[in-house]
């Protein structure tokens, strides 16, 4: 029977990315569909569910991409919805991982949490530019490992926003933190023991004649793989030390969330009714770090 | 040779459960097409029969599938019109089943026929909310049997509509009755030996107390698998007779239905240039019950 | 790892003609793009090249379909502009054949060269109704000879912009001709070598009783399938002598053509970062011829 991988999306192009990440991971068949709307999941759902006997529904999955992270939310929410009244054998597994956020900071946090080596609670943590979707899942993911967590952006009242709407879906406080100036990125990330960048990519945002004045930071990442790097004095490539701090550049992160990617897929077809959520995205990353 | 299955459809999302039981049932490839018209048949049957040798064309096969039965066949008879000029040699398997009417439909009076093990020709047929896309089929079938068959709805306009429709397409009499209160349906079911519901989900049609006042009734078919059932005292599961008339639930119909949606599209496969019809698909389904 | 072919088309549907000989030259899998914008060029570059390590690209590659040749060219030059500035060990093979016309006008041309079996460079040739995508193609591979190639319509005006719009592309000088009756047609090639008709289905260019008035006239092709064809007298089969001449029908052309499609896409998968532009097509076809 063929691993048959239904991938649905809230745009108009399939992600051509993962779609071959879906065969190379062990699907026989990737069905893409796009401009997939919550209403449209009922059919998505009931197609999975109602074409093979409940015991091979482990071939058969689901998996929500897309770029933006809030409507393919709506689609993972929509097919919870679907299943909940269903019986309990008429269920498949899903994965969600619009724009590679879930895995890309999974696989930045596990990088993070690995090279801190000691008890990661209660640290203090600035992701710099953050309220982007891999910001944003970054600072849930060490919310949830204990660390007090700050977002930075250039405007306050967007990273309000943003940490408003994180304590309102995952009950998780995050500071917003205003950053104009080299005062107030001094003051961002002097406390810090941990700090990520995940701003846009060719953007410094961490020159290396400040990050290099405090010595309380420990780790710092960088999910930018383009030059200029967020972090300046990062190595894209390897996790190295650096003046006492482990830095973690961009493909150290990416190539750990390539794997991340691969092993999701493949934990797709191994049992069914599993739900992907960022929670055991990360899990799989630490596993895999 | 890939077995290659050219699923297409005039709505939006091409069907996710045809596409899996196409891939269920022997394609290697089932490539979906959606938003296609009547015009766009033409570069479906060339690109199928033009592509490989006359001999290997048993390999590729068209599905027409969709929610909407006219707008479905309006693309079956688009593409009998583009193979009428070709060479003989030019031809690849079609069919068609929109909303899986054509087989669930042929599901249900190959089941109802196989309960009366007597001859069915002769016989009063009532299908009950009939006017929908499994209702009209069933009611041809029978008719096609030598039942005579009447199709009721709450709405005698709209039953008028439908009678007419199949009068001007296939040349079958079906009598369009209207169905307002108890009278009008004990009168609906009272000289009918077959009694067949084809409603919404979630609708009783026909209370124990009607039925059970008619001995004449030898065989009632339900094909709403939600509760209330359309038959009042059905057992969605199984075929079993109750109070001397066999009742056939909707799981029943369902599961003759999948298998005879599989041995379609697998027939597909077998010979080049067979167009699997509502007769053919029946033929199918009387054979597997 | 399976070979991906990444089909992409700027029109509504992917081409099945397309996809089906795809499959059948090696692809593995064949991922279907419609109504690809030149912007949408980057994901599709980016999802091939970024997934799969370097040395496993040469199993992905990109075959640039559709109708509108200059939407498809649009295509290939925005992923050619995509791929430059990334590292070298970030490529995979493209090929682009939009309606055909690349493998069309090189299997047409590769039969007319392989016919004269002399020296081609410095005849003449005329493109009857050479307008289209088939015709352009077709002069510009004989430029390319060393032909004095002209290209003949009914419409003065159309002939010339097509002739500069070859010279402002190409560099290539094409004679734009007008033949709106016996004696212009008589002109266009009485002093012409290789004469080839790639008009309309249906519609007869050249009468029997115009080109065998011309000794000069040694080989004729035509690309017309559907009688009455394009040059009167020519059989659609095969390659034959008439009257002095070489004349090649239009499934002579095409058998070649769908060779020469085949070899394109296995030549795809064979070596990483070859992009397929008409030269390279042509190469196949003489070859294949």
């Amino acid at each position: 029977m063929k691993k048959i991988l239904n991938y649905v999306s809230p745009e108009r192009i399939p992600s051509l990315f993962d779609l071959l990440v879906g065969y190379d991971s062990g699907a026989d068949i990737v069905i893409p569909y796009g401009n997939i709307a919550p209403a449209d999941m009922k059919d998505m759902v009931y197609g999975c569910v109602f074409t093979r006997k409940p015991d091979d529904l482990k071939n058969s999955a689901i998996f929500i991409g897309g770029h933006d992270v809030i409507k393919s939310e709506e689609l993972l929410d929509s097919a919870l919805n679907v299943f909940k009244p269903l019986p309990e054998f008429f269920r498949v597994s899903v994965a969600i991982d619009p724009d590679g956020a879930y895995t890309t900071a999974s696989a930045c946090i596990a990088r993070v949490k690995k090279a801190i080596d000691t008890r990661i609670k209660g640290m203090n943590a600035a992701i710099l530019a953050g309220t982007g979707p891999v910001g944003q899942k970054a600072a849930i993911l060490l919310a949830k490992e204990g660390c007090n967590v700050k977002i930075t952006s250039r405007n306050l009242e967007h990273a309000k926003l943003v940490c408003n709407s994180i304590k309102e879906k995952d009950n998780i406080e995050i500071a917003p933190i205003e950053v104009k100036d080299e005062k107030s990125l001094e003051d961002a990330v002097s406390d810090s023991e941990i700090v990520i960048s995940t701003g846009p990519e060719g953007v410094c945002l961490l020159p290396i004649t400040v990050w290099s004045k405090f010595r309380k930071i420990k780790v710092m990442a960088d999910v930018n793989a383009v030059p200029p790097y967020g972090i300046e004095g990062i190595d894209v490539q390897t996790t190295k030390e650096v003046k006492g701090k482990v830095l973690i550049g961009a493909l150290s992160v990416g190539s750990l969330k390539m794997k991340c990617h691969h092993e999701l897929v493949k934990k797709l077809f191994e049992e069914k009714g599993v739900i992907f959520d960022l929670d055991k995205v990360y899990g799989i990353a630490c596993k895999l770090a």
